[in-house]
């Protein structure tokens, strides 16, 4: 996130991490580098669009512990971040609730031509009713499947502006007959719908891959049928592997409900990774970062998502973890006579490394190789999204080396490829599958040519 | 315009041409370095976001003939460019009718950031109907008048996102004792007006300048009152000195009227320059160019701006020009037997160079700086926009042979400047000056610590 913390609180203070410098250039096209230098396959940045002030009531603790706020504008960084590599994909996250998706639509287009078609959108329909009441006059946040409703017919908007506007033929760009676009092949979409009326063509013409990778991240049961329907790479983020086999299952079965394969789904799970020379040297560092950790920051970031202010609540009383239908496993407070399926605390919760996304690994380059391999294997996950602890030194561990063991085992690599998506699904096209429900408009105009 | 022909009708042919590769990174970053090399004060970069439709009743010309359309979106490209130049500024339109104000001051903020505060926006109200049934579901564009009401309400909100919601001491950044923000000093803005409800705090920590340098272009009775409200940078564009001058004065006195001084408005004339190492050479290379003009692409982009199709009109027929309340300076058929003031043909105003906008200047760099000055001293204005016929061509010229003589001159410079405000008003410092309207919250915020 173009932020201080996103979920690393308290580690601004570590002598090491140079998050804070989230607003200088040369942050983000350092990081860029190293990534693209180092193997990875794509950075990600999550994106929120107002103050966590649920906890206490108030923005005052999101404030001074820098969780989440202030935060910049992802997209803007992109093309700096492009020109300085070469095989890196960016997945960059834009709420469908704010936007017009004819404007967004030619964000995405101009960014997967500036990137070569190395940008892929991860799409929210955003949580926070601190946004909802800057940006759309609101007191409350859109209802949530409401929001999923306005988020597909965003999308189905998008897949007409993106496959089903401009043909492939369409740039003739003839210096002799002056004819640069035959306008034959230029279709306006012609959407009315229940939120949007988008009657025009698309402003852009064909982007290498079109539609952008479409990444999403809810976990409730209109966000699943919404991945299933749309993404290509869906987030998890749970430490436990039966519920995120639950839920890759899940999806995967609602995919082929609506045409997909099971496997035109890639599962990314959260992951938090310390790795040194050797098993001893990591949980030193491991030790060492724990120092840092905020847990107040935590809590702050944990209200803001359950809609609870757990600043009364004590950190020490035992608390229920579980699953609900909303974006996240939330906590409630319960009656410590209940039966409860996993006694922790608040401070278990929220207080450690790798206490609130999936799992976390410490060790060295075998045991996290061998462990990430593990969890693969019991869930069906695809790959990893590795939360920070530091910028860049947790990236520079990974680099240096967990990337090179993978690499031996042939689990890493796919840096031969043109597009992100052609990186993420190495035997396909720079383009959506056939098979997709977005790429219905493409078939349509094809149809009709 | 990140376009393939923003005014420059048909020279997209031209063999030295690199326009229409308008949406790869590297067209942007190498014309960003060539004009930060050069000693270029500042990039303006135009937009629109629909197609232009009313020639013939459809967009197909302007598909065909590359006008304004395809078009990508010119903020996506501007961290490119600045992290490879180190003092060039960038002026990027964006309209006040389709965006958030909250969310608009996030991307200008972290602009800022990102460019160490190079960055201006043109403030722009948007004037093509295909834009607003393709945005905000409007048959027609919002009234002119109305538009320009949203307008400064809509700047009204970004001062106070800006200039009155965190104080200059609000970042602490403490690791020892955890304090990244006071929030003591974040406050929320709390605007109920007619058209927005932000009540909550900016997302973003101050940046260098806070206020974008604000340009403004529009001509209208109610667009000159804006800019004389809000505008820094002002944009005229007329070949005739009598009428800009009348328009800076106008603005100027206006301008002192909200309490500004006089001069704390800059204005830019747009101009066309062919210049070569001597006259001949210079008057050879301006015919070689207008042997590439293209007068059905300036009649598409005529038609809607006027909002009259001119398609059917003889393009050797006699018409007037005379200039109206509108933002452009347009045409109308007359009889021929009225009086008319400047008895030109369509083709003459649209078919040739310099014929849509400012002054034309062909010669060596003596002469064109000879013109350039004589205009500056008969209008008032203080500087220039140079239209372009071919990129990179026009600029590399005006580098090699203009600027030195400017130099020479001592009329360019100002290459020392750390920020793009202090580089246009070199005495000042990179805020907003305390007389401008904008800088009211700032005083507020003081006046409550």
């Amino acid at each position: 996130m173009s932020t201080v913390s996103h979920g690393n609180f308290g580690m601004w203070r570590h002598p090491e991490d140079r998050t804070a410098q989230y607003t200088s250039l040369s942050y983000w096209v350092d990081l860029a580098r190293l990534l693209d230098d180092g193997g990875f396959d794509l950075l990600f940045i999550a994106d929120a669009v107002g103050q966590l002030d649920v906890f206490g009531g108030s923005a005052e603790a999101a404030l001074t512990h820098a969780v989440q706020t202030p935060v910049t504008d992802p997209l803007l960084a992109v093309s700096a971040m492009a020109a300085a590599t070469r095989r890196l994909g960016f997945g960059i996250t834009v709420s469908t609730t704010y936007e017009s998706p004819y404007l967004l639509a030619r964000k995405f287009s101009t960014l997967d031509h500036l990137t070569g078609g190395r940008i892929g959108w991860n799409i929210v329909t955003s949580l926070l009713d601190s946004a909802a009441r800057n940006i759309i006059g609101r007191q409350r946040q859109i209802p949530h499947d409401e929001r999923y409703a306005i988020a597909q017919e965003f999308l189905d908007v998008t897949y007409k502006l993106w496959e089903g506007s401009w043909e492939d033929g369409a740039m003739v760009r003839d210096r002799a007959t002056g004819v640069f676009t035959d306008a034959t092949k230029v279709h306006p979409i012609g959407h009315e719908g229940r939120y949007f009326s988008v009657p025009g063509a698309h402003l852009v013409e064909p982007s290498p891959q079109r539609t952008p990778v479409l990444f999403q991240a809810g976990s409730s049961s209109a966000g699943r049928e919404f991945a299933a329907r749309n993404a290509e790479v869906v987030f998890v983020s749970d430490p436990r592997p039966a519920v995120v086999r639950s839920r890759v299952e899940d999806v995967r079965r609602r995919a082929v409900e609506h045409g997909r394969s099971p496997d035109s789904v890639r599962f990314l799970s959260s992951v938090e990774i310390v790795v040194d020379s050797t098993p001893r040297a990591a949980q030193a560092k491991a030790d060492e970062l724990s120092r840092y950790t905020d847990l107040e920051g935590g809590l702050v970031l944990l209200s803001a998502l359950s809609g609870v202010d757990w600043s009364t609540y004590g950190v020490d009383r035992p608390i229920e973890q579980f699953d609900t239908d909303a974006s996240q496993s939330i906590l409630a407070t319960v009656d410590d006579s209940d039966g409860l399926r996993q006694r922790i605390t608040l401070r278990d919760y929220v207080g450690r490394l790798g206490g609130f996304g999936g799992p976390l690994f410490v060790g060295d380059a075998t045991t996290v190789a061998d462990g990430l391999v593990d969890f693969a294997a019991r869930t069906g996950v695809d790959g990893f999204n590795i939360a920070y602890h530091i910028t860049p030194g947790s990236f520079v561990d990974v680099a240096e080396y967990l990337i090179p063991e993978l690499r031996r085992r042939g689990l890493a690599g796919g840096d031969q490829a043109d597009t992100l998506r052609q990186r993420l699904f190495p035997s396909g096209s720079a383009l959506l599958p056939d098979e997709h429900p977005g790429a219905a408009p493409r078939k349509r105009i094809s149809a009709i040519r």
